[in-house]
């Protein structure tokens, strides 16, 4: 089977650095994969996308060096599993609030008879390869979303499902969750201290860490502090700042 | 009828600046339909998209301050009437050699008596207005692009052409064509020499003349040489740059 | 933030004329749009369309004056804000039972601290304004459908459920579930008589009532009993009948 | 092969009466397909469609009695035959001006040795049966458009041309070129003498003369006229017209 | 109502053969649909599409002599509902596990009073007919995926549950869920003990009973033992195996 | 820039085997890719797809181990170049009649001052590599379909012409144009004695020659005589054989 990038990343112990798409194009897609990320992460939660463009765009990062991540809407395991068969090799799940929701995330993700994923990985043989079945289950990261009051508390038992690599912090829905707005790139302590408690129940359970950062330099600070998993921002976003400045510029 | 950004902004004396769209998609249309450009033009020649996606993009575009503009892929009627028809209120023709060529071009873009343009101003209307018909020749803006030798020595007299408000410089073909290579921002002399050609006939025409720039920075320098069409660069490529120098960042 | 015509309609104290697309496609969006009708709903529940072109058809009603508003498929939180993130101004959500669902309904359609909705309006930014985060709560509009046994008798709490201005009622699924069958503009007493109760029960609640409608007329006369919100039919059906008409006329 | 109902209306010695297709999608195609009409023309040229599209339109029609027809929107061979592959069983050809036209017309359109058409039916095929290229030939039906003024001067020459079946009027194009405005139900003297020009000479020459109309009283009209394929407007026009007047009914 | 074919081979006493689609696409449907099956089913668990993309494929199965059904991706009752009313006259509902699930699937599919389907049967009118309501609820197939362990120790329940005519087996899942591997065509004697239980618990609840299958071969083996629902593998397996063994040929 | 398997092929001395995609679709086209074949061909002529799509099912053909082909659906430059800047590395050009519409096929495919091509490599970049500029012209394959009698009358010279590495050979085309009928596998001695001079022209120009074929088989022993371009049959047909094969083996 066709190796994930995060996981060699993980293993040579560097963080992986991950493309977001909002924008559902599959030529955006590529210039993504092109970018020198690690993997590209389609948003099927709040990118302007869903599941039909996800599987061209799924596709498009496949002719890239990047491995293909989906950010699913919500713990619906049947979304999982789509994402899955089209090829993708690890699962962003927002949300998660508590054990309860991290076991489903993980039982619809792996086949039976660790978890109850349904057979029928048309597109994960393509771009997998022919012993897809095999090894699914161990290539496939799931990271579990804490952005919330709930998965805050419950972080230290989530990161304790097996079969959970790691956590996946949302910095403005958890700075939103403890009453300081949405911030990209928190300064709050409260907010700044419940990433921190995260990272450390990370590091504690050894597992994975990553975050969400408004770019690359901020991605680099997170990355300093442990986080292995980092993403500059997403294309729409990019796309805004450069255009705002070059507007800017060529009115001189 | 709407009135058209561009014809407002000279009619100010100063330069519209254009966005141009390589992807092709809605969502980052209306993104940099929202930017503070005066235009966005959808670029059927080079960029990954086509007539059917154009519509989704234009009407995207009317959704924000911007004017729709299109790059045709060629000289057909048939093409520049269905972008008009779609709601365009301007069309920039790629590789124009001659004065034959620049005719073609306004008869396909005016109503009879003036041209050969059908009648048929389908979403025109909804975005144009009621009066679509009786404003729709004299607020749609045409630029002919001059990027081939043919063109070049033609320059005069295509800007002689009624109808064509304007000369479009495409500046990597310009230097192909002189045997210069595809400088985005060109410092051979030569060519630096065709496009001043370009921008004196221009002058002396008493029309306008626009140019594709690689930044917001260059597109400044050029609207100070009295270019009063200016594209600082196209969303592909902007997404590019900026991807590359954020995934640096954030590999530290 | 770009103020919501519904809203707005209801300030005056008159009643908002929705249109309603079944066809899933952005040009008939716009012609909807432009019909001079204050809102316009995309139907994912009973519609020929899904979520991907939902996001070009909000794109395609921002280019009119009219109001973006979603009926959703189901209670599901994730395809609510995936509406909401794509620019909707309004939610209308079919087969509300009771109570619970109701507050599910405003949870997911609310930022924290009032409710769960996550952070990321990407182009909720474009079309709303930059101020977006801090209106959305109450620029949004939230009807629950009463079109069942249990929604009608839970209508009186479902409406005390603070975040939901009103109800909307589906009068065929409404005559079906009373045993009366599928009625677009129902006769039958008891039909007549569920649909008088919801109507005094939101005006006791001070809160709005909405209802589909087979016409214009059937519209008018619903908005003369106190609808304040009213659709005049849905884009399939109209462009149905007026086939039917012109075509027998054509055979003369 | 399947027949073509528009040949068997004029077997029979009645008008056909066909929808058209501005709006460009399949749903919207089925509704018209099942309408009443005779066939559905998906119109390539004003429409705000494209040959993509086009395919999943012609299988929508293919699921209604009705037969498929489409208007190209040029001349050029390629849009010509790829119509045909994909099922269409008539092409309008917009503004013939001259015999060398209609001609091309007729050749793109016929398979060798009569003409040049590539063999590929693709779903063709499917549609027509196995038999399709014995037949196919003989059942494509072939309107050349007259709606200039060289087509007017020249249209019995064109309507001599063997292999075109009749010719179709664009009122508001030649309305246009006589000077007279782009009015869809023409009364003025010299546009109404030109229909009748070219009515007496499809007459005269045994062929057959179809004409856009406003409505289908229009097309009642003109077909007690002898006009033998009307189309009673279309599908984006009778959805305005109709919303207009609910939308209005519904303010009350 | 127009009939379903798969009743009328059943009322026959005959094997229904349905395609079955992982290639979401309308011209691929069309040509399955055109095979000589009795059915087509448009697969969105395990396929390559989504709703969007199913409603054009539904549409171009129409235009063909197969009736059209949907294997849904789970027991959502929204997606149920839209596969109907874009037309599906048969969903085949994956891993049932319980009578809960089983009631769930016959609510979400019969109107009420049986049930709690919504009524908007948008395209159901179109293919089924104008008395689609009077007839819906007994022309729909229902057929449960026996895949899981508690779905198999569950089978004779879930087949007592009225409204469900009967399951479906997913070879691979049910190997899988044994212990024994995703095998396409079982050996394993204890997978073939569980198929073989659930065809004698369908025999004697008097209802019907349908397998995917590796080939025609293996089609027609079961259908000799009994089942008369069976699908000879999926369009992308096929065209799989044919491109191996044909590009093998061309290399001599 | 990424080496075209094409001209490794015959590099090394071997027929190329070549995929056909007349179905427009992305996975399709990706298992299409992954079928062991050297290059996969998106079919714009009789293919039931558009540009549109095209850039997306090149995009899959990119993240298989096969190069993607394009047969543009005419001579028109606009198309050829739009295939190009989308990442196509071989045109095929139909009905190539004589040395003119071969140089223009020429022309329109390299850069300046060979040609005239536009420069604007979009994507042709991120697939080719970041060289793409300077090795484009030599690593395009280009070929001329011979399929029309004035082409076959002028097949020597249109291999002469600089530029064009060979010919394509459409033997149902051929066959129609020589007055026996649209063969797929010819027998007949006037098609195969015109087959058979294209060959020695091609050999004895040292160019190279390929041929559209109804099976593997038929690839092979026109591999055996010299043919170095085959392509055994397209993914519609093949799947349509494949079909009528397992469906009449499930009826038992």
């Amino acid at each position: 089977m066709r190796p994930n990038n995060v996981l060699e990343c993980w293993a040579q112990g560097r963080a992986a650095v991950s493309g977001w798409l909002a924008i559902g194009n599959t030529y955006s897609a590529e210039i993504v994969g092109c970018s020198g990320v690690d993997c590209v992460t389609v948003d099927l939660q709040h990118g302007m996308t869903d599941v039909q463009q996800m599987i061209g765009m799924l596709q498009a990062i496949s002719a890239t060096p990047a491995t293909p991540f989906v950010r699913v809407p919500s713990c619906d395991p049947a979304i999982m599993m789509k994402a899955l068969d089209a090829g993708a090799y690890g699962l962003i799940c927002p949300m998660v609030d508590n054990v309860q929701q991290a076991q489903a995330f993980v039982d619809a993700t792996h086949y039976p008879p660790t978890g109850t994923r349904s057979f029928g990985p048309t597109r994960g043989l393509l771009y997998g390869g022919a012993d897809y079945f095999k090894h699914a289950d161990q290539t496939i990261v799931r990271l579990a979303m804490i952005e919330t009051l709930p998965g805050l508390e419950a972080v230290e038992d989530i990161l304790a499902v097996e079969g959970i690599q790691g956590i996946f912090i949302g910095p403005a829905d958890l700075g939103l969750a403890l009453g300081k707005g949405p911030v990209g790139d928190p300064v709050d302590p409260d907010v700044l201290a419940a990433i921190e408690r995260c990272r450390q129940a990370a590091a504690k359970a050894g597992k994975h860490i990553g975050i969400f950062c408004t770019s690359g330099a901020v991605a680099a600070r997170y990355a300093a502090q442990g986080f292995d998993f980092v993403v500059p921002n997403h294309d729409a976003n990019l796309l805004k700042a450069v255009l705002a400045s070059e507007v800017q510029s060529a009115r001189g």
